[in-house]
C-alpha cells in the first residue's frame, strides 16, 4: 500500500526531489520547505519522523538527527499535480525547525524593502556544538 | 531598496527560480507551492498580489488572471537560506487557490497508504470556461 503513495508522487519532474512543506500541527506555522527523494518519503512514512534528501549532501537527512529538533508527523498531504509534498508536524527538542534557532525558518520578513528580523529566537544553536551547521548551504553536517 | 532584498534571494541555486509557499492570512492553511523568478518576485512586491514563473509555460503566471482567484499578499517573508519565499495571502475570488476548486492544493492527505480526498470542493472550475486549466501540469493556460 505504501509502495502505491509513493508511485504516484511525480519524482521524475523536478529531478527525483519534491520539494516539502513542514508546517506545525499547533501552531500552524510554516516551518521549513525542504526536499525528499522517494526513499527519504517511505522512510517517512514507515518511521513517522520527518526524513528529507540534502541535495547538497547527497543523503538522507534525518531532520534532528544531531540536534534532536526532530519532526513527529501527523499528516501527509500531496497536492493536486502530485508533485509537492505537505507535512503536518509536531516539531520536538527545542521547538526549533531553524539551524539558526528558530521556531521557523521564515525568522525574516520583507519591510520598506528590507529584510528584517520579526522573530525572537528560541535557542542558541551553539549547544548543538561545534561541527553543528547547515547541511545545504555549508554542506556541514547538522541541522 | 527593492532592488536589494530581490539580490539577496538565492534564485541560482534552483535554475533561476525559487520555490515559494502560500498560506492563508487568515485561515493558516497553506494553499499551494509555485516558483518565482526574480521578475515574478519584483512584480508581486509592486503590485501587492501573488504573481509566480511558470516553469512549463515560461512565462510569468499572475494567478488567479483568468479565475479571478488572485492572492492579495499581507506578508512575503524569506527563509534562513535565502533559497524559498513564503507569503501570506488573502485568497480572492472563489476562495478556492486549487485550479480543481478545492481552498488548497493539498485536500489529499495519505491514510492506510493511500492518498484520500479530505476536503469538500468549493467551486466547480468549469464556471472558468473550457480553456481553463493547470498551467505547469498540461501546459494550458488558467489556474
Amino acid at each position: 500500500m505504501k509502495q502505491d503513495a509513493a508511485a504516484s508522487i511525480d519524482f521524475a519532474k523536478n529531478g527525483g526531489v519534491v520539494p516539502v512543506v513542514a508546517q506545525d500541527y499547533a501552531s500552524r506555522r510554516v516551518l521549513m520547505v525542504a526536499y525528499m527523494n522517494r526513499e527519504a518519503f517511505e522512510e517517512t512514512v514507515a518511521t513517522g519522523r520527518a526524513c528529507y534528501y540534502s541535495r547538497s549532501r547527497r543523503r538522507l537527512w534525518r531532520k534532528g538527527e544531531e540536534s534532536g529538533n526532530f519532526q513527529l508527523v501527523r499528516e501527509i498531504r500531496i497536492d493536486c499535480d502530485d508533485d509537492t509534498i505537505l507535512l503536518m508536524v509536531e516539531q520536538k527538542g527545542d521547538g526549533a525547525a531553524c539551524h539558526l534557532g528558530y521556531e521557523s525558518d521564515y525568522f525574516r520578513m520583507l519591510e520598506d524593502g528590507q529584510w528584517k528580523t520579526v522573530e525572537p529566537r528560541k535557542v542558541d544553536p551553539a549547544k548543538y556544538g561545534p561541527g553543528y551547521g547547515h547541511h545545504e548551504k555549508s554542506g556541514k553536517s547538522g541541522h
